[in-house]
């Protein structure tokens, strides 16, 4: 039988990052049983000392065995090792989830070799910082994230509905189903994209003063090209295809306005500030549903 | 004789909107004498019951006549129309400058007309908020803000100097000196790409849906995509050159990481991330000279 959200609850994290700690910190603090996994020894201590879980270790077969669900705060492609690797450890009816920016081929790859009495079901939090590691591990950042749940025909409703209790006791702010290929076709655009587009800005000038000249829409604007290069190129390449139409439907927009420069066509130009700021305002809305 | 920076100078604000009028509000705070030109007369009745002017009309040649020092609110275009057709009574000595977000043609254009006895030193107090109008009129907007003046040869050492005080006794939190080639250079770049770019992605997706989703980069990203048609029309036709140059390097930058996508070119990609890092870090450091 599937496990039911209740109190007794033995969670896994494998992974420790600010993610994976953070699921731990917000579980811990609700009173559920969390146990970790994490590749270095110090991660573990930290975690164990902090009270963010009650015991971990680099790798215990028990930890695994014991879980009844294990949530993954892992780079998407180590997560899918991982889980090839260890899947025979994990007890029958076992849940899984992960917090992956992107959903598809993962998922995908993923239930196609996991084993039937063990299931895998997608979700993505939408919750991050400019800052990594465990020791920024806080549930406060879920209070204003979307929290989606990504499945496919080969979930079930029960692993949908315990996935939306979980994200209502951890109190994100709107929880989402979205099929992995709307999800990231969206993430193409709202979150790859912006990045792309900050990275590019930085990578377009090399003008050191022109720091001194900066307001606030500039830093607004590049303050996510502080990037982690390894997971960000990781998480680019899965959604190659999502990514790469949305820069080019940005690029046609971009040179449309480029047109309008050099034609001074006032009329197209002031209509593209007046849709921008048209649609812009929406997103000011509260984000409630 | 020029007038230097004392207590007693009577300013003339032409142009209430919200520069024109924290302009007002700032000086008239410390005790200058100021007065007011505005299109609107309700706008000058408020700035008057609310204490940023002393007094003000629509027109009234006198208030001219008996300004020290004349500052412009208006839209570039309107400024140039304004200073050819009420020049003939400011009296001589006067001292005038502006708030132009763009100046290299503004500021020849005027200077190549003007009288010999009245002097234009240009500059951009870089402050602003998303909200116009003289009723949103504030001075707290100078303090984190940098001052730019854009003498040409044309300008005195004794205009440079009192732009300086002027800017000091609003407390601006930085004053530069900048060509007017230069300072649009700067501006094509830090500002007029980053609304370029904030209004094309705007532009790029009609998905009403997405607004659910969004992250912090994502508003962060597109706030200023809510922009003033007519202003910002000007502003970018005024500095179309360099704007298109700024345009073209960023879309380099964005087609070279397209292709490193297309290439899966790890070592290429992780390269522009590792450098948009280290970029974006310089504009964590404090902002003061």
């Amino acid at each position: 039988m599937k496990p039911t959200f209740n109190k007794n609850l033995r969670f896994l994290v494998v992974g420790l990052g600010l993610m994976g700690g953070s699921y731990a910190y917000a579980l811990s603090k609700r009173g559920f049983q969390v146990y970790a996994i994490d590749i270095q020894p110090k991660t573990i201590a930290y975690a164990k000392k902090s009270g963010l879980i009650k015991d971990g270790a680099v790798m215990d077969v028990d930890l695994i065995r014991q879980a009844d669900v294990i949530l993954f705060g892992l780079y998407p492609n180590a997560m899918v090792d991982w889980i090839k690797t260890y899947q025979e450890y994990m007890r029958p009816n076992t849940l899984i989830s992960d917090v992956a920016g992107v959903k598809h081929r993962i998922v995908e790859t993923i239930q196609s070799f996991l084993r039937d009495d063990v299931e895998f079901i997608a979700s993505h939090p939408m919750a991050g910082k400019e800052v990594s590691g465990v020791e920024h591990a806080n549930d406060e950042m879920f209070q204003q994230a979307n929290f989606i749940i990504t499945p496919t025909e080969k979930n079930s409703e029960a692993a949908i509905a315990f996935m939306k209790q979980f994200a209502k006791e951890l109190d994100f702010a709107n929880i989402s189903i979205l099929s992995c290929e709307k999800h990231d076709e969206m993430i193409g655009y709202v979150s790859q994209l912006t990045h792309v587009i900050a990275i590019s800005l930085m990578n377009a000038n090399d003008d050191p003063d022109l720091v001194h000249y900066t307001g606030d829409s500039f830093r607004d604007l590049t303050r996510i090209a502080r990037i982690n290069e390894n997971l960000w190129t990781e998480l680019f390449f899965l959604n190659k295809e999502n990514l790469m139409k949305e820069i080019d439907d940005f690029t046609d927009a971009l040179l449309k306005l480029k047109q309008t420069l050099k034609e001074e066509d006032t009329d197209t130009l002031k209509q593209m500030m007046i849709l921008s700021t048209q649609r812009r305002k929406l997103f000011d809305k509260p984000k409630k549903r």
